[in-house]
């Protein structure tokens, strides 16, 4: 599986001379995004079959500063499945070594904002995950 | 009129040590969307309405830094109206120094992203900004 | 204690209409802030003793959407202390409803990046912020 | 010359659906940094010989939407240079339209913030902006 590499901007910087911690959680998006896409399901798909996939929480333990110019190479894991929620981690090197590990928990919501059970709604989205899980993608 | 403050937070600054410039842009949004709510009309009311203002243009002038823990404050004109266009600028000073110096040119559109002609379609605030114009609000 | 106010910018929300989560992270610095400089510490202090104090670690949960033209109050308590590392934790509500609670954890790291024992270096910071845990400011 | 390209990200987008005019911006400075990494100068360089290089003004001009997945394809070009100063000028297109097209000037100072003469002071960086101005590259 290819990695997701997201290269430090300058705006991503703050005053103390290091990536803000903020945007690691912005960086986990980008390759959350990029591991859906790379496993046949994105959010334009999503978004079609009239579904929000919102976020229920993130947490993230900052390990070694980095910055701008530094590339971010982020391996992606589907690590967790419920009928209705699932969790993606993450782990964030540069040079070598660990600068970031993450996790998010999302569940799908339909256009009135109810909880969708996954495995009757969308057996094939649920089948995936299923997999993903299983073969540590 | 109130000037509109905004503190500038740690997550605006850069490995400079300075506000970054691209968050000037989004000031001008807070300071924009603070001066239309006291003037008596706001994008909720807009967007209820089924209309949409996009920004079509932005200029900002960089004058002198800031950094964190600086406030600026924001004054905010409406400077030109054309029937389907309007333009506001700012001035944002901090501690008696002028900072930044900026303008923005917005128009309506309909759902169906079309043009909208203020004058005929909103005529209540097409008066509106017509005032603030001749008022120098 | 007065709460701190954030106040949802349009910048902030995303294509679903809500705030993005990421930003959450951003409110809980600028509370934090806010925070330190009302119980009598401030960043700028802080910097001026050539100390840092990064992030080590944020989680947030979100229980319940907001966007543009909200105003979340944010509730900020110091929660842990160690010799060398400290937890604060917030709670944003909207219109009575909990939006979000979160943590987060920092240390102190001198000008070479080596932790800094709180106790021994900085007794005053040490003392203020273990009687902020004791009264549960 | 190789084009710059970039991916717009879900936080980039806002309540309109659209990419926040304010992303154009920082996208702008992507791909000057990528610019001048690729004419053989870089901003770390830069900073090594102890010059920062702020931005004096930036505008934007917004001509069609883009949105999350879409990729801005950004051509850059060195358009003027004087003693002290030089604008960037930038043309983003996304599937053969025109998305927004921007400019940005910027100086160089010195440690103590005072404007250095870049002919005097790096002549080298000096005909390398004034090679590229002529060149059209």
């Amino acid at each position: 599986m290819a990695i997701y590499n997201h290269k430090i901007q300058y705006y991503e910087t703050d005053r103390m001379g290091i990536t803000h911690h903020s945007n690691y959680i912005r960086i986990m998006e980008e390759a959350r995004s990029d591991f859906l896409e790379q496993v046949g399901y994105s959010y334009e798909c999503m978004e079609a079959e009239g579904l929000v996939s919102p976020v229920l929480s993130v947490v993230a333990h900052f390990k070694k500063s980095s910055t701008y110019g530094d590339t971010l190479q982020v391996e992606t894991h589907m690590t967790e499945m419920t009928p209705i929620r699932f969790t993606i981690s993450y782990v964030m090197t540069s040079g070598g070594s660990v600068v970031c590990t993450g996790e998010s928990t999302h569940c799908f919501l339909d256009k009135e904002g109810r909880p969708v059970v996954l495995k009757k709604s969308c057996p094939q989205i649920y089948e995936l995950f299923g997999r993903l899980i299983k073969e540590k993608y």
